[in-house]
């Protein structure tokens, strides 16, 4: 691939969501759970994992695989370092994905400052990512505080909405990936589980900054 | 207080957020962020206070202390083991604020099933909180980590919105603290503090549950 047209080059950490049924057409911003397909969930999933305390990980990105009608699969990519006029509410980001749905290109095409689509599944966004290391998020998996991440690694997390992740896309995915982990005893929402990730490598980041002082 | 008038007393894990320019009246619930005063903030706080994948936490609660105008302070405070027909997005929630707002009362009144409002300040509310532990979120503070909750402990957690929680207002909840607790190297938002603070308690409870067995 063309480095100028991929988006993720230049991201550390990268979280990818399974939308089932998230609308790949138009939507009503007043109704994100049932006219957007559960759209608020990939619209929480996309700012937890971008959005702290007054500013956004530049190194992190955000991607919405939607599954719903009638486009599927089209997928949605927001760049923390790139992204501009986006704010952490759902209906904020929800305008910014409907109109990135507009655009109806198979290659990565920024729609917006930061905001790419193409039409691309799941399992051809992993293949794109060969110098990442692919986790994939279930409840049996092995405890996040059990991983081991290299200083320089740049990490990728995928997981379901509320529906999980369909038998034969999670077997594409788990030929792909480094690890099955999970992050909590609980069953949770997946942008809950973007922002305990985003907290085990913030502190193993400044473990390792600790021992470098 | 009557026992039977105090809502926060089934609850085990509580969240308070001071919602410096939330509205106390009448907003907009296509724009939260301006006409409700950041009420996006308070409504993503109260849902990853409750909500877990496909379930609520019946034994905790979220409070809202609103100090918008135009009738500061409100406060609205939403029970896990009680509240009904609320689902996660922030419209949804915001809906069910807003229809509390039109009760003038005092004292913590019912307005749909699970949802109380009442005439509280933040001070007012952790004087009623005898039999809880109280913690205050503050960057500067203990890393949550090497926190010793007792099995039984009630823990509520304050800590304020984008603009955090000024000085008169902070100065007495320091009066009422068990200790200041931090819980990234970074700062984050309160919602995900939230998110934070139930991984910690959810990890601990499960090693007890595991060493009785």
């Amino acid at each position: 691939m063309n480095h100028e047209s991929d988006p993720t080059r230049s991201l550390k950490r990268l979280f990818i969501i399974i939308g089932n049924k998230a609308s790949t057409g138009d939507f009503n911003l007043n109704d994100l759970p049932s006219s957007g397909g559960r759209m608020d969930i990939v619209c929480r999933f996309i700012a937890q994992s971008l959005f702290i305390s007054h500013g956004i990980r530049k190194d992190s990105g955000a991607i919405g695989v939607l599954l719903g009608e009638p486009d599927p699969p089209r997928s949605i990519l927001v760049h923390g370092g790139k992204v501009r006029y986006m704010s952490p509410d759902e209906r904020n980001v929800a305008g910014l994905i409907r109109k990135a749905l507009k655009h109806r290109g198979e290659e990565w095409k920024e729609t917006s400052p930061g905001i790419f689509t193409a039409k691309k599944s799941v399992n051809e966004i992993l293949s794109e990512l060969g110098d990442f290391s692919i986790f994939y998020l279930r409840e049996d998996g092995r405890d996040i505080f059990d991983l081991s991440i290299g200083p320089e690694e740049k990490t990728v997390f995928v997981m379901g909405d509320h529906l999980g992740v369909g038998g034969d896309i999670e077997e594409l995915i788990l030929r792909k990936v480094r690890g099955i982990i999970s992050v909590s005893p609980l069953s949770l929402q997946a942008d809950q589980c973007v922002v305990l990730i985003h907290n085990f490598l913030d502190r193993l980041e400044r473990s390792r900054n600790i021992e470098l002082d």
